[in-house]
């Protein structure tokens, strides 16, 4: 018997046969499937569900072409083909929700996360684990991502969002389109990654 | 139509109802899971195909009660009570592999990852992004996962890791137990976490 028990299609779909595209048709993501990616990752978990993951959907010809500029040479023509360029940040101050996202412990906000540099390194971790996430998500829909880490950062940061929120990465969504992706890379061997105590 | 395409049943299984488990059954977690986990994730993308997530599986009672030791006194009876304990680390060396990984560009290893804190800054960024795969692997098989983050993270890198590999989680596996969880606590709304630019 399998050890997974994940249906093979859904396997497939989101690990095996799922690849980074580079390439996209020119069919639309609409806000309802990004909705729908949504309500379905927010449910993977975070540190005291803190969810400081933030998107920023870039949608007008003219964000896409300020989004451009800031990208490395070679990502610009992705950033200008993809039907849906989503920007994914880390909120600083998302100690300001958690009242409301842990009502079983509401005091978390004062007594875990009163101090900037430690919100700051628990929202890279958590919406870093939320990115990925994300990324599954978009291939639960059936589309293809595109993340990429090649950008200004800062650039990006004062362009788009503003001192509270540092940005992760930029993915390019939809469906992937002609020469989509390279042969796939090997992976490391279990042994390589996998050690025993 | 809904807009996505994966089956419902495996939305349930790696999202919906799937739950950080608090408590576990005492049914071994087999290497062999382990692998089928591993051979699953393993496809996931990451920057370079870096591939940097290295995982220390806790198995001896000697190495389980170290670990104990060095994790808030809240975590310790979760670890002592797992069927498996999986310390993820990232490793800052990821780039001496990367002429077997990245074939179609060998030279990244010397041409981008050259210098050690530019190394940290993205095996910390990909092997988080991986720690969440690994999450939903877990998960795949039919388990629960329980990664954990309150220990002191200096102490279990001197104690079962090296100056190369930087701890990111602990996570308790196996199959869920009595009263393994809480109730789900909220999440944000769409609107608080998705904006349009």
């Amino acid at each position: 018997m399998s050890s997974i028990t994940l249906h093979p299609a859904a396997q497939d779909l989101l690990f095996r046969e799922a690849r980074t595209a580079h390439t996209f048709t020119s069919e639309p993501v609409t806000e309802e499937q990004v909705q729908a990616i949504y309500d379905l990752v927010k449910y993977a978990p975070t540190a005291y569900n803190q969810s400081p993951l933030r998107i920023a959907l870039v949608r007008s010809a003219e964000a896409r072409e300020r989004l451009a500029q800031h990208m490395d040479e070679g990502n610009r023509p992705k950033i200008s083909a993809a039907p849906l360029v989503a920007i994914l940040a880390a909120d600083n101050e998302f100690h300001e929700e958690l009242p409301a996202l842990l009502p079983h412990f509401p005091q978390a906000k004062d007594v875990v996360f009163a101090d900037r540099p430690v919100r700051e390194e628990s929202a890279l971790l958590n919406a870093t684990l939320q990115a990925a996430y994300f990324i599954l998500g978009v291939r639960a829909a059936g589309l293809a991502a595109g993340p990429m880490t090649g950008f200004d950062f800062p650039g990006v940061q004062k362009e788009f969002l503003d001192d509270d929120h540092t940005p992760l990465m930029v993915v390019n969504i939809g469906r992937p389109g002609a020469a989509a992706w390279h042969a796939r890379s090997p992976r490391l061997a279990y042994d390589e990654v996998v050690t025993t105590v």
